[in-house]
Order: structure tokens, then C-alpha cells, then sequence
């Protein structure tokens, strides 16, 4: 069943997108939308990513059956702690950070471990940040991670994967572990590194950067502070993942120092044959509406 | 003055784009090209990217009064040494590779020390490869390094640049040596680095990439033996660049293992300013037409 009053807590690039998409998708549904500041809830109710603002996430919870937290994933226990006394029993709760152990830790200790919580995943997103550019389309043929547990009420998890669906994802699941440990090296440590290249050159070197080195430092104009959150609450599996990383370093630094030409040449083409099949397997996924 | 025959040795995505920006820009010049295989021959005369094709170096430099190295930087050491006893003592000899000591040395051996060679290095390019993906604007608002030494004639610099301007390129000077060392932090570094976040990813890992991952990995869909020998041919550079990585990521490391999110914020706000200044100018370059 749709809900009835969708509550998003933190209305800016994902939080809003959720809004125009779920206005677009669902008839009988109204948006309340929280924000800290009244800046944020007011471009929110101007460019109709709600239907209503809160001035608190206990006001915007009341009488909702699908609750979305979209703030920075530090401040998802500050906000479960806050609507954990007033949401309705039978309210579905997810969210859509980046990372999933902390957030379904904070959830099964706040909302009970039978709760209708479910984390929530959806790959999509933009270094932009703010409602000024959310999109009813962002989540389109996207995919969406769910991170049920064993504790996990079915029927919370339905209701979740089926509101994903209705704006347009596809999902799949995993344990929040594996997500993490996935996500470390797949997304927060690439963007690590898109950070990293761009901090170690120096000004002569970034004028004379090309339209590759913008491509691969995209993601570093992302949000600091929400990447801050990100890293810090991730950092034992990306600290792994920098290990993996510099395992696989030291190797091509060998290479070079040997002058192994066959070897670099057979690692570089399989890198090349493994990023084309991923983009041909992407451009399939997005073509399939 | 701009050359009456200028003879193309590679034509590859960069040299079939140079046929065809030339053709545009330049009215009373014939262009020759060659290319190993009959089968890119046939190609680049089809697309119209040369007027003529030649079935050997010494034959495409026949009576040109400039002449581009086109082929990966392994052969350009070889095809001077071909061409070095039959081109006209009046032409101005170039490249388009990616590093520029290794060439510069090549042609002052072999083409006298008081030859008419300048190192280029127009920053332009694809992932793509082949002369089916030339472009006559690939080169349009870039910016071309050239790196001309102590035994430069000018004459043949003042000729270098004034072409690469024809075709709507900026140029700018640096040595050999400079250029070698920023390109290997703002280019080969980052195209290694795509290729290793490609090889440590598992295939579970790869199917939840997002659109992050595909552009940070972007160019290490790049042509495997080309860049073998990019990064054979600046090894040291690109020793000295993953050097500094490391040092930068084990920094972050330690903030990471302190849980010292201030400076993990800052170095983050750092690097998206940084990276949102550049994209900035970049956009500034191409809209300067």
C-alpha cells in the first residue's frame, strides 16, 4: 500500500528529489518535509518537493506512515532519538545514507528491534548539493540497496522496496556489513582518492589538467562535511580498502621499477575490458524504461 | 607560414583529428598520412582525414614542410630514425605524445642537434582510439604544451605554435622535464589510479557502482598498450607522483584511525574548492571562443 503521508526529514538534493518524484508517482500522498533552517523549507515548499513544512522532525512525523531520513548519517541518531517517542506504530522508517551498519544499530536500539525500520541505500545522487537542484527524475532506473536483518519485519521491507519501485528504482538487498565493506571500496574511496589527486598538485600542475583529470575529480567537489560523516562512520572498511588499494600500488610500482611492459599492458587492458563491460551493463540498466 | 604538405606518421584518433582540423582550417595544404596497417590507410582517406596515404615514414615525409608524430611514444624513436635521412633539411618535425624527454632526446640524436624538432603536446584526447573517432574540433579551445630547449631554433617554435593556434589551440612552454613530472601527477598518476580502482573492485562490488565510479574510472577505459608506454616512458615521474600519494593517503589514514573529522572536513572542503576553481577557469577556456 502507498503511503498516505510521506515524511522526509532533511530536505535537500536527496530529500527533495524523493518529493517531486513521490508527487509525480503517487496520487493520494501528502509530503511534510522537515528542515533545520527556514531557508531550506521554504525553497523546499517553493519548488514543491513538499506539500508541508515541519519545524521539527517530531512535527513532521505526526500521523505519517512512511517516514525518510535524508539528512548527513550523523545526524541520523539525534533524529531517531527525536521521533522514536511520537511515530505512529505502524509507520515504516528507512533512509537513504551512504552507509548502513550505524544507521540500522541506531534504529534497532531506538525504535525497538521490531520496528519497521529498514535501511535504505538509493545510488543516485550529484556533487550538487541542496534542494535548488533536486530532480523528480534523480532516482529513475537507479538502483536502491536494502539492508534488511534478521530482525527485519517482512511486510516493512514489501512496503519499502514497493515505494522505491514506484519512483522508478530497482533494488536489491544485502546485509548492512557486506554493504559497507562493498560501498568502502566501490564509492567512499574512490572519492577519497578523487580528493587525494587534487590535494597533492600543485598550481602549476592543475592548470595544465585536462578534461580526464575533471572527470576523475568529479566527485571531490562533493559536500565535505557530509563526506566527513561518511568516511568517519565507515573507516574501518575504507581503511581496508585503502590497505587493498595500496597492496595493488605497490605491485605497478614494481612493475614500472622492473620496466614489465607485459605486465602493465595485461593489467591496464583488463581494467579497460572490466570498465567498458561495466558501462555497457550501466547503459543497458538506464535504457531499460 | 603555414606548411603546403604536412605529413601525418599515425593516423590514429589524434592524428586523424589533426587531418581533418588542418583540412578545415588550412586552404592550400596536402596532407599525407601513414599508418601500418592498409586498413587505417583506407579509413582515414574514407573519413577525409588525409589527401593522400603513403606506405612508409619516408615516403609520407617526402617533400613536407611539417611533419606530427602520431603513434604511441614507443615508436616515435624508430620512425626519427627512418625519416631522418630523407626529410628536407627546411621541415619542422613535431609530436603529439604524452611525454616529451624521451622524443626531445630521440630527436636531437637523430635529427642533429640543431634540427628544426619541437616537442608538442596538445592536451586533448579520448578514451576512444582508432581514426573512425577523429574529430576535425577535438583540439578546439585545448591548451598544447610545447617544449622547446636551449637548442630550439626559433623559428621552428614560432611555426610549431602558429599551426596548433590554426587548429583553435592555446599553447603554452614548459621544459621536457617539467613537463614529464606535472603530467605524471595530473595525467599518468590518475590514469594508473582509475585502472587500480577497476582491478580491486570484485565483481559483486562492480554491479553497484554508480555514476561516481563510472566517471572516476573514465579513462582507464584507455588504450592498454598506448598507455604501457606512456608509463613506461615516465616511470620515474610517475614513481616520484605515486611517492607523494602515498604520503597524502597515509595522512588521511591517520585522520581516519584518530576519528579526526576537523581535518578530514577541511581537507575536503580544500580539495572541492580547488576542484569547483579549476572547473571554473576550464569552462572559462572553452567558452573564451
Amino acid at each position: 500500500m502507498p503511503p498516505k503521508r510521506l515524511s522526509i526529514l532533511g530536505v535537500g538534493l536527496l530529500g527533495g528529489s524523493i518529493g517531486l518524484a513521490a508527487k509525480s508517482a503517487l496520487s493520494a500522498c501528502e509530503i511534510v518535509g522537515y528542515a533545520h533552517r527556514q531557508q531550506t523549507r521554504d525553497l523546499a515548499l517553493q519548488v514543491g518537493a513538499i506539500d508541508r513544512a515541519a519545524e521539527s522532525a517530531a512535527e513532521a512525523v505526526d500521523g505519517a506512515d512512511l517516514v525518510i531520513l535524508c539528512t548527513p548519517v550523523s545526524l541520523f541518531e539525534p533524529l531517531l532519538a527525536e521521533i522514536a517517542p511520537v511515530i505512529a506504530k505502524s509507520a515504516v522508517v528507512t533512509d537513504v545514507g551512504s552507509t548502513k551498519r550505524s544507521v540500522v544499530l541506531a534504529a534497532q536500539r531506538l525504535l525497538g528491534k521490531k520496528s519497521r525500520f529498514v535501511g535504505s541505500h538509493p545510488i543516485a545522487g550529484s556533487e550538487k548539493r541542496g534542494v535548488e537542484f533536486a530532480r523528480a527524475d534523480l532516482f529513475r532506473n537507479a538502483l536502491c540497496i536494502l539492508t534488511p536483518t534478521a530482525d527485519t519485519d517482512p511486510a516493512a521491507l514489501s512496503e519499502i522496496a514497493s515505494f522505491w519501485k514506484s519512483l522508478g528504482m530497482r533494488t536489491t538487498q544485502l546485509t548492512p556489513d557486506e554493504h559497507d565493506r562493498i560501498l568502502a571500496n566501490v564509492s567512499h574511496l574512490p572519492h577519497l582518492l578523487a580528493a587525494v589527486l587534487v590535494a597533492m598538485q600543485d598550481s602549476a600542475a592543475m592548470t595544465l589538467a585536462g578534461k580526464g583529470f575533471l572527470d576523475t575529480t568529479r566527485i571531490a567537489s562533493g559536500d565535505g562535511a557530509l563526506w566527513r560523516d561518511i568516511l568517519l562512520d565507515n573507516r574501518d572498511s575504507i581503511l581496508a580498502g585503502i590497505a587493498k588499494l595500496e597492496n595493488r600500488l605497490s605491485q605497478v610500482r614494481q612493475w614500472l621499477e622492473d620496466g614489465n611492459g607485459d605486465a602493465i599492458r595485461a593489467f591496464l587492458d583488463t581494467a579497460a575490458q572490466r570498465r567498458d563491460q561495466l558501462l555497457k551493463e550501466k547503459l543497458r540498466e538506464i535504457n531499460q524504461e
